[in-house]
């Protein structure tokens, strides 16, 4: 779905299932992590999911992790996305997320 | 873009231009309002914006609000997206956010 | 709690309860705005809930919801806090969320 | 600040900081590291900062690389804060963030 004004995004996002009855959200994360593998996206779980990409591929990813965590029983999603974009400079594709902690790493090095 | 498995989505998102040399925020916003005011979709502007449509549009609108504010002259934006869905109610297109407020007045005014 | 370093903070939350067995979150929300009425501090209901007043009271007062929250039977709840401090203009208290509102809106007037 | 009532809060917080006039936030960011490191607890730093302990203690922590911020120049800031308590299961103080992670990985394994 990527066309030419699709701007770069970096994203995480903090996907809750809700009304579950079951406070444990890993089994659902699991499976959020499943359809990630497969967007071919870069990606990396923590307390939120970073992903990145092109805009329209990042938030068919997520939407697809809606679809499948309702597939698995949730009846209700709450998900937060934090999510960038910049003209400044050029990311290359797969790095955006690293380079932003390196650049600190970098500055508290010195 | 919708689509058949086009998940119906309730979403409220706060987008905050960077590097821009000034605090404010109002020309920015004013211009995404005139964006969603295009998209079709439902929205009211409060401490985010509320945004409400199939998921598909409802992320093409806030990413259009990123290239219009791109092009007004911000190098860099970051933005946090709030964005709901569920199977278990099936939801009048454009109620969704006004229904929520509306189940808390009531439980309230009994 | 407020100190003489204590930041004013313009905030908006969203509680979600986890593990309840049930999709709504009226009840729950409903329970937090009688907290917030307790704290003195202004808030208004919508997406999430706005509240503004200094950081370390605004702070006590979602922790104080969290509480209330886990009383009422939620073994575990996600939070997204949005919370904006600013020190180019003095805010009067109680009127930083709608001040952000109106300047968007005379903009658009224009 | 921690009291007997204070839930142990296991936190994630992204730092925007507004007007500057400069895309990049790295200085910035690493300038709330070193507030971190004194605040003594437990942080980890991604697209947003990993941060737990007991809530007031972290709001604090928040609090606090907000006016390090401001004194390094920048008029506003946004935060997102993501906060997580839950009374189902004790959480060993430092462990909250890394345990989630590896309840996911655990179950991928399989």
């Amino acid at each position: 779905m990527s066309t030419s004004d699709d701007l770069y995004a970096v994203a995480d996002f903090c996907l809750i299932p809700m009304g579950t009855g079951e406070p444990s959200v890993a089994g659902y994360i699991a499976e959020c992590q499943r359809i990630l593998e497969k967007s071919g996206l870069k990606y990396k779980v923590g307390y939120g999911t970073n992903l990145e990409g092109p805009w329209s591929e990042v938030s068919k990813a997520i939407h697809d992790c809606h679809l499948a965590v309702h597939a698995q029983g949730a009846p209700r999603i709450a998900t937060d996305i934090r999510i960038g974009t910049r003209t400044d400079r050029q990311i290359v594709p797969g790095t955006g997320n690293e380079a932003k902690v390196k650049r600190v790493e970098d500055i508290l090095s010195k």
